[in-house]
């Protein structure tokens, strides 16, 4: 069993850690690379090829994991040369997965949950070759589903409009609490109720939408575009705070 | 030590069991009361004296908990009687707080948050005389917040504005989910960063929201009204959300 992955970043270098086995080789290709990326490859237990080409012809699973912007490019690039499944774990839009699969045949749909280098993060999976990956669950916890290409993207988009829609609100609720003093109080009234973390989980996540809240923004425009047919209230109030 | 009840429902029932103390006495009344009150009133070990105004005079703590709308009838009636502190638990407004402020002179504004027969409710006060109910914390957690009436009242209408703009999310995110059939997968994926007890709190808030959509409607309305100085942009949306 032969995986190759294009793209060397977090998610490539921590999968390379957990998916130890004797059973598995693992192949990618400095064509085109920073020296940083480079670097990293030579410190781990991989086979350098010449060119991703080469990768994705002898990979029996094609790991995309280099970065949205990218990813529709690789695939276009190298996709028709994957004789096994292509596997794209890129944070991609439904309308991008849409594309990709169009000239990617054995496209299966990935994202993972929670920080990759966490204790336990989770691998979504869909499409119809989703379960022969379900293998991977030996080293990683593997979710399949369903067998159509595309699920795994509406439904990290399902949880970013609400995770994203919640940090409008907690800016909010911040906000007048503070206009109060009372923005201690807040949070420990509510932690009764939302848990012990309450507190610092909000916290970080009212700086972390405030440090990028221009591409926050642009997510919740691509949110609202692509679940347009329903009654969007709440996600567009989400737009419109960021936007403030 | 004698402690006053204006109202018989659970709060003062359960503070009933709660306080156990051979220092403290409880009078009450059933000046005009129902049968059903009566009948519970008889089963409990308190006195019980012929008039609400000749418990005010006893009491050295006079707790009205009632409802939010008999609140301010309650204290404009038997308020000017209480010698000690008058404690209101009702679920009122900060004006309604204010409103009540002026006529009753030892006023403590008072919640109780966590259901009341949960296995850890906490009472939060404010106002000049709530130090002298911090005894009570032998019985049941108490924290005070200032000495300014109305300070609980307002937090806890920023626990409201919260709470009920995070149902209308809820509710939102989970119509979206429904339209793709990933209803369940949208309470999995995010079970993996909110907590084991998302779906199933989500689904609670979800139908408690729609089954009393009215009340939870008027109260985001008084919300909107009271904090009409900030930046409401989530807690206008849940009210717009909520009556769709």
């Amino acid at each position: 069993m032969i995986i190759g992955f294009i793209g060397f970043g977090k998610v490539s270098r921590t999968l390379l850690k957990l998916i130890s086995s004797k059973d598995v080789k693992f192949i990618t290709s400095m064509e085109g690379r920073s020296a940083e990326t480079q670097n990293s490859i030579k410190n781990e237990n991989i086979e350098v090829l010449d060119t991703f080409k080469q990768v994705a012809i002898k990979s029996d699973i094609l790991i995309s994991a280099t970065s949205p912007k990218s990813a529709p490019d690789v695939a276009l690039k190298y996709g028709r040369y994957a004789q096994g499944i292509y596997l794209d774990l890129n944070n991609i839009s439904p309308d991008t997965t849409d594309e990709i699969g169009k000239t990617v045949k054995n496209l299966v749909d990935g994202a993972i949950i929670g920080k990759i280098d966490s204790d336990n993060p989770v691998m979504y999976i869909s499409g119809k070759k989703a379960d022969e990956l379900l293998f991977l669950n030996e080293f990683i916890t593997v979710k399949k589903i369903s067998d159509n290409v595309g699920d795994v993207s509406i439904l990290k988009m399902l949880r970013s409009t609400y995770t994203k829609s919640l940090s409008a609100l907690l800016i909010e609720s911040f906000e007048i609490s503070k206009t109060y003093g009372l923005e201690d109080e807040f949070f420990d009234i509510l932690a009764l109720t939302e848990g012990d973390e309450f507190r610092q989980k909000s916290l970080s996540r009212i700086s972390n939408t405030l440090n990028s809240s221009k591409r926050k923004s642009e997510e919740l425009e691509e949110i609202i575009e692509f679940f347009n047919k329903n009654d969007l209230v709440m996600v567009k109030a989400a737009l419109e705070k960021l936007s403030r």
